[in-house]
C-alpha cells in the first residue's frame, strides 16, 4: 500500500517510536503520578519527558505548560470551553475542521457565544486583515487553524497572534495540521492555547495530543476526577498541568509522543521541505492532467504536505476507492470541514485529499499520477 | 519489583495484549472510520471488535452501546455531565473515587444539582436501603461504585439496579475497580451507564476506557469534534456511538483492550478466586500481626483483590517507602476518595493498599508479610 492519508495519521511511524511504546508497556508501565514505588516514578518521568519534549519542539520554558490530552479534538474543546463565558464573541474562519466548528455552533445554537466567520481570499489564505476587521470589543477568542486539513493552505498564525496580542484577544490555533510540520515557535509566536495531535505531524501513537496553555492562564475544566494531588479537596487543584488531567494518562503513548517529537527535532530542517517538494511534484502532474481541478495554494510557500483535487466530473470517493484498488491510499469526502468545501465549492462532490508523511517519496506522487491516468481513462 | 498495584494500573499485561498494541502500531494503524481504503477499513474492524469484546463481556447485544473513552475518568464525566439537567438531585455514596465526587461536587456547587451522599454501614458497604432511602421524586441520577477502590468492599450494584428500575431512575455503575475481575451482566444487571477503565482489571493499555450507554438513552456531549460522519452538519450526530467519539479513536490502544477482555474471558472462572485467595491471604497475615489496622471486609465474598491497611503509629506514605526500598511496589496516601478515608478515619494517616492481579501469587502476599514484619521492627 501507498499511504497517502498522513494528515488523517502518519504512517509508519520512525521504528524508534514503536520501540519506545513496546518497552514502557512491557517494563515499567504502572500509574504516572499516583504511587510513590520505582515503577510509577518512572512511569512519571516518560510522562516528563515527553512535557520537555514539548518544550523544546514549541520553543517553551515551562514544561507544565503542556496538557496532555487524547486527541486534538479533546485539547481544542478544553482549550474553547475553558476559556469562554457567556455572551463572548468569537471570531474563527471558514476553514475550520469539525473539531472547532460543531464546538462553536453547539455554543451559539445555546446562545452562549456570538460567532463571526470569516472568508478566506482568493488563495485560500484568510489574511489577518480579516480577522481584525471581525474582531469587535466583546471579542473574548479567536480561533485559527494553522494550515487547513484540506487544502494545505497555511494561515498566518504569526501575523495574527502579534495583532490580537496588542488588542489583548486571546488567540488559539489548531494546530491539527502543522505541529511537526510548520514552525510553533513560541518566542516569536504569540499564543494564547494551541491545540495539536501526536499522532500526525509529531509521529507518535494515536490517543496523545495536548494542549499549550500560557502560563498565567487559568481554564474552567471540562472533566473532573482524581489527579493524585490534594486527593482531600472536592475540587480540581489549581495548577496546571494536573488541573486538566483528571484519570490515568495514556503513558505507553506518551512514550511514543516522545520519541516521535525527538524524531521530528532531529530532521525539523528536511521534513517541510520535502514534504513540499512531494507536494509540488504532485500539483505540478496533476497541472499536467487534463480535467483536473487543484484547490491547494500553487505556491508552495503558502503549502505543506496536503494536496487537494478533483477529476472533473468523478465523484471523489469513486476515483479514492479506484484509488485504493490500485494499492493507493488516499481520503475523499468531506473531511470534516464543510464550510472549507462550501468556499471551495465542493460540497457535493467532496475532494480528494493526498496527505504526505516524512516516508514518503517521489515515486509514491508518480505511483498516484500513474494511477489517476488510468482511472481517468475508465469509463 | 513485587508489584501489587493493579487497582492503580495492572502489570504486566498478558503478552497477546502487548503483541496485540504492536502488531497493529506497526500494520495497519491508519485512521479508523474516516477514509475508506484498505488500511482505514482494517483500523475501524480494530475499533469495532473491541466493541463486540465488550458486549461479551457485559452480556450486551449491542456493540455500538459502548462508547470508547481515554480513561474510566473521562467515560464518568459523560455520564453523569451527559444525563444531568438543572436542578436534578443526584444520590452517591461516601465510598466514590474523586472521579465521581469532584465531579459531583462541582455541579453542586455550580447550583447545577442537589446531591445526597450515602453513608456505608460497619463493613464498608452501601445498603440498597440506604440508597432507597435517599431517593427523592426529583431525583434524576445514582452514581455507585461496584467497588471501592480504597477497601475493595464489593456494592449491592444488582440490587440497588433493580430497585432503581421499578422506580425510573437512571443508574451509574463506576466500574473502575470492578469490569474484569467482578460479574457485570447485563441481562440481569439494570443498568443505564457503566463506566469503566480499559488499564485495570481489563487488562488493556493505559489511554482505553469506555462507557456502556443504554440504547435508546441520549445524554449530552461534552465534546464536539469531527466524527467521520454527517460532515456537512455543524451538530454531533446524534448516533452512539458517533456522538460522543468526536476526535481520533486510540486504535492500538483498543487492539490492546481487545487482546485484554479476551484474555479476562478465557480466564473468568480463575480470576476472581484467585484474587480473593491472594487478599485473604493477606488479611489472614496482617491479622496475625500485632498493632495492624486492616479497613477491607473479612468476608471475603464483600471483597475483590484489593487490601486496606495500616501499621498502627505509622504514616502510610513511610511505610511504602520502606517498602518499596524492599523491592514491593504498594500505594500509600489518599487514594482519591477522601470521604472513604473520612469514613475510615484515616484521612490523616492514608493507608497502605495493596492491589492483586491475576499475575500475582502467594509468594507475592508473603513477601509483603515478611517485609511488614520487617518494616515493623525498624524505630
Amino acid at each position: 500500500m501507498i499511504y497517502l492519508d498522513n494528515a488523517a495519521t502518519s504512517f509508519p511511524k520512525p521504528p524508534e517510536v514503536y520501540r519506545s511504546v513496546y518497552s514502557t508497556m512491557t517494563k515499567i508501565c504502572a500509574n504516572p503520578g499516583r504511587s510513590g514505588h520505582k515503577m510509577s516514578l518512572a512511569a512519571g518521568r516518560v510522562v516528563y519527558a515527553a512535557r520537555e519534549m514539548c518544550c523544546r519542539y514549541f520553543h517553551c520554558g515551562d514544561p507544565l505548560s503542556f496538557v496532555f490530552c487524547s486527541n486534538c479534538t479533546d485539547a481544542l474543546n478544553l482549550g474553547i470551553k475553558g476559556i469562554l463565558k457567556p455572551r463572548s464573541h468569537v471570531v474563527s474562519t471558514f476553514l475550520e475542521h469539525n473539531s472547532v466548528l460543531r464546538v462553536l455552533k453547539k455554543l451559539e445554537a445555546e446562545r452562549y457565544i456570538t460567532l463571526t466567520l470569516v472568508y478566506p481570499q482568493e488563495n485560500g489564505v484568510v489574511s489577518a486583515a480579516s480577522i481584525a476587521k471581525a474582531v469587535k470589543s466583546s471579542t473574548r477568542l479567536v480561533v485559527l487553524t494553522h494550515c487547513s486539513n484540506l487544502t494545505g493552505a497555511i494561515q498566518p498564525v504569526y501575523e495574527v497572534g502579534a495583532m490580537l496580542k496588542k488588542r489583548g484577544i486571546p488567540f488559539l490555533i489548531d494546530a491539527a495540521q502543522s505541529a511537526g510540520i510548520l514552525t510553533l515557535d513560541l518566542v516569536k509566536l504569540e499564543a494564547d492555547l494551541i491545540a495539536f495531535p501526536g499522532h500526525k505531524g509529531l509521529y507518535g501513537p494515536q490517543g496523545t495530543g495536548g494542549l499549550y496553555i500560557r502560563p498565567g492562564l487559568m481554564l474552567k475544566t471540562l472533566k473532573e476526577g482524581g489527579t493524585g494531588t490534594a486527593s482531600d479537596s472536592f475540587f480540581q487543584p489549581m495548577e496546571t498541568p494536573e488541573r486538566y488531567e483528571s484519570g490515568t494518562l495514556n503513558t505507553p503513548g506518551l512514550a511514543g509522543l516522545y520519541a516521535g517529537l525527538r524524531f521530528v527535532m532531529d530532521h525539523q530542517s528536511e521534513i517541510l521541505p520535502h514534504e513540499r517538494e512531494l507536494s509540488t511534484r504532485l500539483i505540478t502532474g496533476l497541472k499536467n492532467m487534463k480535467d483536473v481541478s487543484v484547490y491547494s495554494p500553487e505556491d508552495p510557500n503558502f503549502r505543506s504536505g496536503v494536496v487537494a483535487f478533483n477529476l472533473q466530473g468523478r465523484d471523489s470517493g469513486e476515483v479514492a476507492d479506484a484509488l485504493n484498488d490500485r494499492g493507493i491510499a488516499v481520503r475523499a469526502g468531506l473531511h470534516c470541514a464543510p464550510l472549507a468545501h462550501k468556499y471551495l465549492g465542493t460540497l457535493q462532490q467532496g475532494a480528494i485529499r493526498a496527505s504526505f508523511g516524512f516516508f514518503n517519496t517521489a515515486e509514491d506522487v508518480d505511483a498516484l499520477l500513474f494511477a489517476l491516468c488510468a482511472v481517468q481513462k475508465e469509463p
